[in-house]
């Protein structure tokens, strides 16, 4: 019963986080188009995938990702009809989501072996393919804004652990106390991990009925109405990880990748294939020099040559035409897009 | 004159290692293959691109390098002519690299903007496309080992900073004092940097005529007997770096790529650029989408679009049918390629 409560509370508290920041003024005032004539834009999201097994999902815990998932929507929709740039839509959107206690990234990052939160995430900006990543910060509130203030400020792609933070504080990005990532939800997952570890004698992967997030990330791609492409990613990584692994969210390429002449990437699974499979670039490449369709290319990459590799896992994607493409190879992708008139939030094939 | 005698010393240094290293037995034996059939292999490394400048290059410092790069090649050769994998090449080639203080990874590794060496590594097996990778370790003597125990030890690819470094305790990596990576040359270069920086009052660049191994790197691609391919790289980083910036030598698919169906390719060059691009596996994706040649592919990747993006560079490659390719962009790169009858070694475009 306390655990449905949690989740209307998470719901609640993140519908409110979602309207406040929907209320600001759009950093770029100045690119607001005519109002008469709608702006194109297309936005996609995604807060993870995995096996969501449907057997412990109730439908009060399903409501709360909903309306969560809408929200980010909303806010990444609403930088974008006020004519503001992918980048901020992306930004924006992700913050929201690592804010958000339900999912796998910022506050609702889950822990590593030692008890601590690892968090990773990166940014690129599809116009002139700058980038900026971070990884293994554990007092950044917003990892994803560490991510661009290094694409931004620094002459470097990636930074991670205290370095990272370091630049952090010399540029006035928000830290905060490292209690902030504790959700007890997050935490029993972990007790019950090393549990089994302690059971089993080895590194533990629990129960599959259990397992939901394993593969917790979230995610955004945008399209503004100047024809500029973005994506972003961010995540508490893998429960229970150790030697400070990084997975795919932070590397370029991998779990993130956007260019103006193609498609934005944003990537959620297995992190390790994403790496060896450099997933997100391969969608570029694909269309780049094969002529696919964003669709056949996130398609024959997530649902064929991963599956064939044993890999679980999903990615978001749009093209410079506004098409947006969804694929997963899971039980389940917390995931949503939106274009002027339409606005959709899914979870499980559907 | 004490830097000439420094630079024989070191040449005669790594000569011997060399040589001691061609007479240990092969790992492999048992794929010995007939020695009456010539084995079938090609090898390529480099040891960085950059200015290179002839005008400070003397002499008996140019016959220092071609000393060192033509022990690495006899060593990597000697692994592959007694039949060993491509991967084994690879990495004790590296190793030879590592710690030879003429390049910048392992033993001579430039410093950090603090005084410290930061090294960084990758390696991946192109017949399973598995990849390990170390980012930002200190203490660890040869990282190319420990990126490849991470492949074959863990259950990740990349590992960074404090975490990677008690993987290696646990999995009986050589740790060393970080004094073993204190070079005369190196630390000069910092503090020339640091004072260039205080007089201008923002990050160093130093002049061009000084600015020799500001992309300094050393990696090695394979192709053995049974047709597998392999790549690997190592590196200090850039000198003066700050905030445990990672460039694209840990990054697989960016400074690193090998795949059995098309090629290995090992990057150095202005390595935030090469993440940008996913440098590696975009050669990968020319020869395997585009249906382009080794050659071509490489080509296109260093000598237009990085042209075009003005990024500093080079890469090795080599492909299943055993073509090398060793394109770059900068004055100078230096490298060597090895194949049944035939070795070379390179400095200049020549």
């Amino acid at each position: 019963m306390m655990k449905e409560i949690n989740f209307f509370l998470a719901a609640l508290l993140c519908a409110v986080f979602g309207f406040t920041a929907c209320q600001q003024t759009p950093q770029h005032a100045d690119n607001k188009p005519d109002m008469q004539q709608r702006p194109a834009y297309a936005i996609a999201i995604h807060g993870g995938a995995g096996t969501l097994s449907r057997a412990i999902m109730t439908p009060e815990k399903e409501a709360a990702y909903r309306t969560a998932l809408d929200s980010a929507l909303l806010i990444g929709e609403t930088v974008l009809k006020n004519g503001g740039t992918s980048l901020d839509a992306v930004e924006k959107t992700i913050v929201f989501l690592e804010d958000c206690p339900l999912f796998n990234a910022g506050r609702g990052a889950v822990f590593t072996h030692e008890g601590k939160n690892e968090l990773d995430a990166s940014i690129m900006d599809g116009s002139n393919q700058k980038a900026g990543a971070v990884g293994g910060v554990s007092i950044i509130k917003n990892p994803i804004r560490l991510a661009r203030a290094v694409m931004d400020k620094s002459p470097h792609v990636m930074l991670v652990g205290r370095g990272a933070e370091q630049f952090a504080l010399e540029n006035q990005i928000d830290t905060i106390d490292p209690k902030w990532f504790f959700t007890e939800e997050r935490w029993q997952t972990l007790q019950e991990m090393l549990a089994e570890e302690k059971k089993n004698g080895k590194t533990g992967s629990l129960d599959p009925a259990l397992r939901d997030y394993k593969f917790g990330t979230v995610g955004c791609v945008a399209l503004d109405n100047q024809g500029h492409l973005a994506a972003g990613t961010s995540t508490g990584g893998m429960t229970n990880k150790r030697w400070n692994r990084l997975g795919d969210s932070p590397v370029i390429g991998a779990g993130t990748y956007a260019s103006d002449d193609a498609c934005a990437v944003s990537c959620t699974g297995h992190g390790e294939f994403f790496i060896r499979y450099a997933v997100a670039h391969d969608v570029w490449a694909l269309m780049s020099y094969k002529g696919l369709s964003l669709a056949e290319a996130a398609e024959f990459v997530v649902n064929k040559k991963l599956v064939e590799k044993g890999a679980e896992g999903g990615l978001i994607a749009v093209d410079k035409a506004g098409n947006i493409s969804l694929p997963f190879n899971s039980e389940g992708m917390y995931r949503g897009y939106a274009k002027p008139g339409e606005r959709k939030v899914l979870i499980y094939k559907e």
